[in-house]
Parts: structure tokens; sequence; C-alpha cells
């Protein structure tokens, strides 16, 4: 194992990447406060371990929707991957599928859905969709994912259109030539390229692709049109998950999209005890933003969190070594929620409830 | 839209006022814990946002006695914005006008009334009113508004006196001659010109006309003498919003003089919500202080308040840039609002209430 | 009026003095942690204002124990003024007699009681005592006070030794020659002149004089000496309060010893309200310990404090300027307590209730 | 008595010691969160002090099982002294010895146990054990123990394995040669001192020696082995302080392991309460973690603790000055602790109760 930690892999990709990429990765929108109360809010639980357990088998597998998981922490999507390494998703996909973690696609990969897959070598497979104007390429996406061995889609719902991010609008971010989102109708990215002076072209090319009149009602439009499970992310609210469960979500995704949309939302660890409660078992509860260490996964799996997702470490370890930075942060993390079930005398993920947790 | 973001305003203001100015304008009584109070309340509230609502067409329109409105946030009084501008009150006028955004009009403008009204081209003008111990003057000044198109009063009840302002003793902050009080007769304002050590001329200036010795009995002298409905300005507690209500007020201003009087009060948005339960729907609820990003307004819409006002991000505006420095400001707060409405589910602001809102 | 604020008079202060007898006189005990929690307690009360009340007369006068008082502010005992300046107490008491301040003169004044009172001019006076071993020169010095005018004795009991001061400690402070207790025979204050490597000479002679075996039953042997109403100093919880009522106090004094005692106590203003309820009115509450400006006697009122005292600033003034610079200080916070009457619509002293706080 | 405070005595120790064995001493696991949750902990817990009572004669002694002690504080199982001095723990023996302070010796000790207790001269000596894999070596050392005069055993089962720390990984710090844990086999302990690139041997040699597997059923089996009493360390909840009660425990050690392990785990200051009111008085409750002043020793037994050990400090002591540094140490903690009883009002250690606590 390498020995960088969590804070060495940050400082590596910044080290790597251009002013404006690393802006556009670690940025959040308007004053970035929702950025900043996820990490608050996880720094601020604290655990109750339990000791003369019999630890010697620590296994942190577990299973969502029927898949099998190496460890209960996934791969967030995110766009373009080649922004942080030549290979991207690919690169991505290689280590994930070599550790048998999740890896959940963005809609705007920066590599095809097939090459991903062949990445994957077989290990699970989630799509990310926003709802575009133009459905018929969004249904067309869902079944090339379906053929292409994925399992199931998450319908990112927090984005009816792309937050203002300062970093983004300063730099003038402007997705670079020779990168694209590669698996849409070039006539729905073209705009994304487009530089204007104080504006981020991420933004507006939401603006113009992304459907904010869609309801509750349009899912069950989205559903008969696939046979994958759809899980919804971006949930942030007990009324919400019910209303997700009601309309025949497979799963919610807890997320404030890592502090990029909403930037006053509340933070996904303090949102979450309340969606647990409120899917009562229904279906799986997955959270994301702000994990950066595996005590963090242990805290929300105690909040009652299925599976947390991590977002832009993965792009870190992938700007430091390509597959093999992403297989050597996956590897960190995995061994230190290992070292935390150990340390806190929970051989199996299911040994993790509430008890565990405290306010401090 | 141009660039800047309100750091910037306020960065680009800073760069062309004076010391003594900046100091009048950015500065706070006492210690300036009142000031800082309020970014801290605003800051502590989260939001709960709500998705797959139709967010297609946001409006951020709204009424507030009867008047129509282009936003939730209007402009809060300020004295001599001749400060910040040579064009001063008339070319923040036509940037509101432009917009549709409520102005209110200080009683220490320093353009006349009727120059604002003409700029203001019909959008809502109110006047606010401090009670002087020359009570006839205040009395005119009501009329020469209902003359002039002005649509209502504000009755500032939180400054029997000008508190001391440790900047502005400091520099011996006083009125620049060649900017004055232009609506009031010149016998009442001269001391507002006199320098003297260690001083503050604006305080001393108002031991001396202000009327101290008003009470609540007195309003009815005061309503007798308009047909305009008064509004009453500096309410921090739900018995004095109690009070106002059972006066005949026709909206309270929650606020704290933006820091700028006692220097122990409460936080604006710390005493919205009892205030507004306490008002129970008889009459808007207008809050100011520290309301810096247009999810500040979503924040303290979702308290109950009716309509949000911004005091000193409007003199940056106008310092950096005169009617064309006030629009881009209230365009970049107008998008901040409808953008954080889109991003939390709320198509019309009267879908924002207190269940989008937590303390985190 | 000078122009100096609070924080002036403290850098003002800090240019003038030597380093070992500012360590003595800003310090607190230990981790200095009491010093910060006084702090840090008021600032997190905060006042909710009333308005539309009639201030055009606010007055600051009370009266404790039948003493009328200019103010509720009244000057904490503190030993040995001619650190701060050559004239020490004579110049503290002509300053307070001028503006009508109580001043609680200690058991270690550097100037004799007689000439003290001389100076204070008939405004009121009172002793602060020590119980000393040598139990006949406590009840001298009370009869002494009583001659000279005095009207009350304070017994601090939170001192059965001085503790460990971390900046005397490393100066090796020691009382200078020439400095001294002066109404105490010399016998027993020799040994606060003599210099040990790496301790403060201070606490080996509380040490030496101080007697830790009194209790509560001593009270009544020297209330029976003294015909002075004796109010009780340190209290800092209810039980301590209703036993000091019980063995017959005339008042209580909440306080930590400004942090210069026990370091891990509770704040002053955190104690009060419980001490307030237990007293129920039965005797004068003063409370003393980090009271910086008028807003803080204010919110000591509204907590149910009678009285409150302030120490260090009192030295500030004194260094700065002798009785002129005390004069200064006394004005300044008469002046910010009275504004802050006005601004929070409190005419009176006795208007300010507990209805006034909030935490804000 | 010497005139270095605890911050002295550390930056003593950090002058004399090499980077990576300094960083062995003061890091923590992972981010360093439970190490600063001890403190923070401690800190926000304020005094209620009580006055006029008889502490002429405040008596800091204390027993625990039976042993009588001279302070309710004692030094934690540390591994290793001689990292701080040549001398190691014969050192720390004497100075324990000379003071009457309980010395808790780690099983990792390096110098013998026979060379510990002679220096001890009779001073109360417990034993720290892990539970080895090779369980005999484990029995071997608690007979050793008893012959030696040890009056209990400390079993840590809050390491089934030793946690990541950064500093250590970073270093790649290994137990240098000449320096071993010289109580056990050669042949157990070699790996310890195995240099490897980005890696601690610490860490390394507790996964090879430690047994993981270990549950409450397994105490039976030491117990029946040893004449001793047998002390679990490391407990953190209610729910365990039950079991070791139910297990035949002669006390609870509630620990977090100074932050060394479980990075999340929460302060053992917060967990205390809970502990103590479920043991109720069955068994010795003794706490450690982050006590570095004598009012953080009457905070514990206010909250209902026996006992509280320290760590780092007594080997700051150690580094600074060999059995004179540590005795200078134990003087200066055992000096504040009977300041703070004087200072409150607790002649004797069972005065202190929890009505001495308050949140501040
Ligand atoms: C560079 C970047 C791109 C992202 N792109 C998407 C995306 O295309 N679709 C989506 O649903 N979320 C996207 N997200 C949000 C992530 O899925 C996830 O919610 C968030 O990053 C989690 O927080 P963390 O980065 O603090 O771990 C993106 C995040 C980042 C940092
Ligand atoms: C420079 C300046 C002048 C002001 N003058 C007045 C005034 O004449 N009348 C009044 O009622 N409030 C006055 N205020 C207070 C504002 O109406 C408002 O309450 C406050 O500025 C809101 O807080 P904000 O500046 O943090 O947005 C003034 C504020 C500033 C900054
Ligand atoms: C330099 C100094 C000397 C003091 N001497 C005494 C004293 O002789 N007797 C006493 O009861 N308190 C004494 N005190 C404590 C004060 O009476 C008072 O409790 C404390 O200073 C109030 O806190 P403040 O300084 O934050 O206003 C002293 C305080 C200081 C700063
Ligand atoms: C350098 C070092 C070595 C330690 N070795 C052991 C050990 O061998 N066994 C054990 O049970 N605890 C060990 N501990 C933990 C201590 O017993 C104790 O729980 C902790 O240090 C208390 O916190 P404090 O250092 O903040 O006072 C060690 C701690 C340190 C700092």
């Amino acid at each position: 194992m390498g020995s960088l930690d969590i804070a060495g892999f940050e400082a590596a990709a910044r080290a790597r990447l251009a002013d404006d990429v690393w802006g556009y990765i670690q940025g959040g929108s308007g004053s970035e406060s929702a950025l900043r109360a996820n990490r608050e809010a996880l720094e601020r639980l604290r655990v109750r371990p339990r000791f003369l357990v019999d630890v010697s088998a620590c296994d942190p597998s577990t299973s969502v929707l029927g898949l099998p998981l190496a460890t209960p922490l996934g791969i967030a999507p995110m766009a373009y991957h080649r922004l942080a390494h030549p290979e991207g998703e690919v690169a991505t996909a290689e280590a994930a599928g070599a550790s048998g973690t999740l890896l959940t696609v963005s809609m705007f990969a920066s590599r095809t859905l097939e090459d991903i897959a062949a990445a994957a070598a077989g290990s699970p497979l989630w799509l990310q969709l926003y709802w575009l104007r133009e459905r018929a390429a969004v249904v067309e996406l869902a079944d090339r994912a379906a053929a292409a061995g994925f399992s199931a889609l998450v319908l990112t719902v927090d984005a009816p259109k792309v937050a203002r991010r300062p970093r983004d609008s300063r730099s003038g971010f402007t997705v670079p030539e020779g990168i694209g989102a590669v698996n849409l109708p070039s006539s729905l990215t073209a705009s994304a390229h487009r530089h204007s002076e104080g504006a981020s072209s991420i933004e507006r090319h939401s603006r113009e692709q992304f459907d904010p009149g869609i309801t509750w009602a349009d899912l069950a439009w989205l559903r008969e049109r696939t046979s994958l499970p759809l899980l919804i992310k971006g949930i942030l609210t007990a009324e919400d998950a019910e209303l997700a469960v009601a309309h025949g979500a497979s799963g919610v995704v807890v997320s404030n999209h890592g502090g990029r949309q909403l930037d006053c939302a509340v933070a996904s660890a303090d949102a979450l005890p309340e969606i647990v409660d409120a899917v009562g078992g229904r279906c799986p509860v997955v959270v994301d933003g702000g994990i950066r260490h595996g005590s963090d996964v242990l805290k929300v799996l105690a909040l009652g969190a299925d599976l947390a997702l991590i977002g832009r470490p993965v792009l870190w370890g992938l700007a430091q070594g390509g597959a093999a930075g992403v297989a050597e942060l996956l590897e960190l993390l995995r061994a230190e929620l290992t070292e935390a079930m150990v340390l806190s005398g929970c051989p199996l993920t299911s040994d993790i409830n509430r008890s565990f947790i405290t306010a401090g």
C-alpha cells in the first residue's frame, strides 16, 4: 500500500491540475456554505465503539439492490473524468472493477459507456441521468446502459439547472476541446465548450439542455421506458423521500450535490436521519457529500445509510496516478473503514446501527 | 450580466471611497456585535429544498401593501447616497425604477423627493421618517412624499438618538459640505456639517433634532396627518410588533438598523420568527440586516417575512458604477434569488414557508 | 469628553506599565479559562430592545443598600492602585467621588482609608476584606472604615489562598518597594515584597496571612464586631447565595475574581441567574467579571443584578491619566449605559428586567 | 518547586526528542479528531465552586481497590518510556514511588517489571496487558507482576489492532534498536523493530501479535489464571461498562487511548457520565485522555470518576529531567489539584460530586 493519506491525495492532485480545472472540481456554488456544512456535519458526529467483540474477520462487504459490493463505499457520478486524467472514466472503472467497487457513471462521462463497462470487468455500474428537454436522448442512454450491463439508473433531481459557481464564473471555465460528454449527441453538448466572458459554460449549457419542468408524475414515463431500477439522487427531506418511495423509486441518494447546487442547502449528513426514518427500510438509502475517511462511512452507516458515495477524492486519485491512483485511494478508504469496524466492534456492516452514534 | 459577485462589489466600493466615508457606511455601533450577529444568524439557518416540482417558470415577484414588486427584495433607507456617488438617490432610483424594485428613501436623502420620484418612473417608493422635535417638518415631508407619488411612510423608531459609532468618532466623520439632507429645512440640518474633534457630527445632530420623547400614543397624531400607510421600522420583539399592529401600523420592519444602533441588540433574523407569529398575518413583515445573497432572502421568507431590504450593498453598487452599478447589484441578487427558488422547488414566493428552514 | 473607547484605554495603559505589572493586572489564574469565560458569557447574551417609550430623560441612577448611586456601575476592589499611578486610590477616589460612583477599596489598598475617604468627598465607599489569620487586624480595619465614613464591608470568600497565576510566576512578580498595603500592620505585609525565583510573592503572602479555615459559622463573629452591612464577594452558586442570606449577609457579589482564582470556575454572568432566583430579592445582588461596555451593565441588570462592578478598566484609566483618566473611563461607561437605556427603551434602571435578554 | 507549567514541560520535551519519537508520543490516529475531542470536552465543563468551607487541610488522597493513593491521579500505561529517557520506566517509577502515585506499567515497558518494582519502593503498581495470540505469554507476565508486587492488572480492550497513525506512517517510525519490550519473549517483539517504507512498525507488529478474536467470554479464562484484580481499559459506553461488571471486572478505565485508536471515538470525558451511572458504584471508574491540569482532575471526579490517569505529560517530564522531571510534573499536578480543591471548597476528594459541574 502507498503512503498517501487523504490530504496527500488532495495535495498531489492540486499540483497536477490547471487552476480552472481545479476550481471546477473543488468548488461549490455561491459562498460554498453547503460545501463546508457537509464536513462540519460529519465532524460533529462521534462514535460510541464497543469492545471484546470478535473482530478477527471484519468484513466491509455489503449488498445493495441485490448487488454484492466489496464495501459500502461507491463512487459518485462526476462529469468528465478526463479533466483529471487522459484515460478518464476507463481508468476509474479499471480501479473500481479490480476492487469490486460500485461506480456511478455520469451522464456527462467523457468515455463511452461501453468502454467503461469493459474496463469495469463485471463489477457493478450505475448510470446517472439528468432529465434533458430532449427526452429521447435520456431513454436512448438508459437503453445503452442496460445493454452494456449497467445495473441501475440514478436520476439526479437537484439540478433543474446548474448553480452559479463563483470559481467557474471567475475563471470562465469551459470544458476543453477534446474532452466531451461522448455519450450524448453532439448537438446537445456543443454549448458546453463555448467560452464566454465572466460566465461558466457549464451553467449556460445546463440552462439550454436540462428540463426544469419535470415533476414526480413524470417519473412514471421514464420508469416505463427502462427495465433498470431507478434511484433518485439529491433528496434532502423526509417529504421527498416519502414521495420517491411512493413513486416507485428503487432507492434514494441523500445529497446536496457536494455543495455544488443550492448553496444554502442543509448538509447531507444532517438530512440523513429523517430520511432513513421516512423510508423505513422500503428501499436503500445512499448518501454522499464530504465523505473523506473510512470513519465517515461508519458514521453514515450508523445513521442508517446503506451505501456512501465519494466524489472529489476519486478525481484526486485519478489525477495523481490514473487507474493506479484511484485503486490506491479506494484501498486507503477500504482499509480505514475496515479499521474503524475493527476498532468499534462491528464485524459486519449490518452490525453498525444508530446506537454507535452520538453528537459528542 | 456583469461578473462581480457580492464580495466583488464590496471590494470595488472600498477602493473608490474615502476612508471616513467607508467607515460611516460599513460601520456599526459600539463593538459592532449586532453587525456581526446579523450575518451569523443568517448563516446558521439552512434550507430544506424540495425537488421534482415544476420550476420552469420561477417567478420572484410579490406584492406588499397592494404594490406589485418585481422581487421580495427592496432597498433599505440610507442617508446621503451622494456620499457614494455624485448623482446620489437619483441614480439609485433610476436603477430601482428600471427593475421594479421598491426603494425606501431616507429622510436624510441628498436629492429631492421630487427628483427621486421622477427617476423612479412609477416604480414604488417609500419614504422613511425620523420623528423630529420639529413635528411640522415631518408632516410637511409626508405631504410632499404623497404628492410626489410615494406609496408609504416608514417611521424608524430604533433611533431616539443616533448611537455612538467608533469608526465615525475616530474619523471625526462630518457630512461633507455640498452634500446635505436637501428635503429638510436647512435650519434643521446645519449641525450635521459642523466638525468637532473626536466626535461624530451625525450623532450630535441627532441629539439636537430627534424627539426621544414620543410614544406609541403619538402615532395617532402622525397617522391623522397623512393618508399614506405607515410602517414601523426597528421592531425586534413580539411585544412591540403587537403594539404596532394595535396602534394601526400598516406593517413592521424587523431591523436592528444594520447593527448601527443598539450594539447588543438581537440579530434581526433571530427576532423574526416571534414577530411573524405575533403579527399573525395582520400586516406585512419586512426585515433587513445582513442580507447579502439571494439565499438570505429565501431564508427570511421561509421564516415568514414578506419582504427583505438590503442596505450597504446598494451603496457598494452605487459607488462602483452609479445607476448602472446599482442595476447590476440588483440583478445579481434577483438572479441569485430566482436560482435559489429553482433549486429549492419554489416556483412562487408564496410557496416558501417555514418547512423550508432548519437550524442545520 | 475624550475620544478613547475601551480598547483605547487598554492600549494606553499597556504602553505605560512595566511588563510584570501589566501581567499582574491583566492576568488570570491557570490557563486563564475563567478569564475568557467571563467575556464569552456576556457576549453570548443579546438584548431585546423596546421602542416608542419616552426616553427623553433616561436616568441610570439607582440605589443599593439605601445608598443613592449615580449609576449601577461601581468599582471593584483591587489591590495596590499605586501600581498603575503614583497617586493610587486617592486619584481613583477623586474621580469616583466627582461622579458619585461607588468605590470598593481593597484591603490591600496602597493609600490610607482616611486619605481615600477625603478624596471621595462623601461619595459612597465600601471596604473589601480578606479574612486574615490575624483576626484583630480585620476588625481594626473595619472600625477604621466605619470611622472614615465607609458604608459597607465586602468580605471576599473566593480566596482561601491566592491562586497560581502563571504570568506572575514567570515574571516573579513582587510588589515593588515603596508600594504597600498601608492599612495593614507592616508585620502582616512584609512578605509580599520578598522576591523569590519563579514564584509570585503575592501567592506566598496569601498563604501566610489568609485564614483558609473560616466557615459560614464564623461570619457571626465578624458581624458582631462591626455595625456596617456585610456583603459576601465571590459567590457562584445558588446554594452559597442561600447560605449567605441565611447567615445575615447584606448582599452578595457574584464573581469569579475576574478569572484570578479558580481557573475552571463558571463565568459570573452564567452563574448570575440562578443566584438572583435563589436570593429572591432578599438582598442586593452585585456582579463583576468582564464588564467592559455599558451594554454589559444592561445585560447583567436584565439578568437581575442590582449593581455591576468593573475591575481592570479602572486601572487602565488610572494608568493612562490618574484621576482624570479614571473620570474619563467612568464617563465613557456611564454614557454608554445611558445610550443603551435610551436605545432599548428603559428610562430607569428599574425598567430593565429579564424580558430584555435572550441567548441570541 | 520548579517553575515550569504544563506548557513548559511540553516545550522542554519537544526540544529534547527526535522528530519521529515526538510524533509517536504526541500523535493520534487518523485526523486526530479524538485527540482534540478529549481536550474540548474537558474545556467545555465548568466548575461551581463552594466557599466558606474549612479548607485549611485539603487532602487529595484517596483509595482505589483498597490501595491508598496520595492523589486521585495516576500514570497511564505507555509503551517504551526509554524513548523519552535512557532510564525509562525505572526513572518514572522512582518519581511515582517517592510521591505515592499509582503507576500503570505498559506490557511494552522497556525496563523489567522487577526493576520497576524495585524503583517504586512499595508504591502501588498496576500492569497493563494486551491480549496476545500467544496467551501463555500474557499469563506468564501476570504471574511475574503478582510476584513483583503489582496490585492489579489492566486489560486494554480498545486495541484489537493498533490504529493507523499518520505521523508514524509518514516518519516510518520504528522502535530504535536497543529499546524493546523487555518483559516479552523476543520472538514476540522482533517485528516492532523492522523498518518498512511509509508504514509504522508498531502497527504491523500489533497485527501479528494481538488477538482480535477475544470476547467478553474469554475474560473468565484470564481471571482464572491470576489472583490479581482485573480492570478493563478502553470502555466508552454504558453498555460495555455493564458487560464489564457482569463479567467480573474489578474496575473500568474510560478511555479512547488518548486519541490513538478509533479516530472518530467519543471523548472520554463525554462518555464518563453514562458509564458512572451504569456502574452505579459497583467498581471503581478510572478515566484518562487529555488530563493536563489539576482542575481537569477535579472535573472528572465531579463527573463521578474515582481516579484520573495522565499519559503524555509524564513522558514530557521524563524527557525533560528523568526521575526528577517526572517528580516535578507530578508535584505540579498535585499542587494544582490541591489548589482547585481549596478554591472550590472540597477538603476531601470524597466531597467532590456532580453538583460541582456545569456545562457553562
Ligand atoms: C467535478 C464534479 C462533477 C460532478 N458531476 C456530477 C454529475 O455529472 N452528476 C451528478 O449527479 N452529480 C455530479 N457531481 C456531484 C457528485 O455526484 C456528488 O454528489 C458529490 O461530489 C459528493 O460530494 P463530495 O465531492 O464531497 O464527495 C459532481 C461533483 C463534482 C465534484
Ligand atoms: C450608511 C447607512 C445609512 C443609513 N441611514 C438610515 C436612515 O437614514 N434611516 C433608517 O431608517 N435607516 C438607515 N440605515 C439603516 C438601514 O435602513 C438598514 O436598516 C440597514 O442598513 C440594513 O442592514 P444591511 O446594511 O446589513 O443590509 C442606514 C444604514 C446605512 C448603512
Ligand atoms: C489587579 C487586580 C487586583 C485585585 N485585587 C482584589 C482584591 O484585593 N480583593 C478582591 O476582592 N478582589 C480583587 N480583585 C478582583 C476584582 O475585585 C474583581 O472581582 C475583578 O477584577 C472583576 O473582573 P474584571 O477585572 O474583568 O472587571 C482584583 C482584580 C485585579 C485585576
Ligand atoms: C506514547 C504512548 C504510548 C501508549 N502506550 C500504551 C500502552 O502500551 N497500553 C495502553 O493501554 N495504552 C497506551 N497508551 C494510552 C495511554 O494509556 C492513555 O490512554 C492516554 O495516553 C491518555 O491520554 P493523554 O496522553 O491525553 O493523557 C499510550 C499512550 C501514549 C501517548
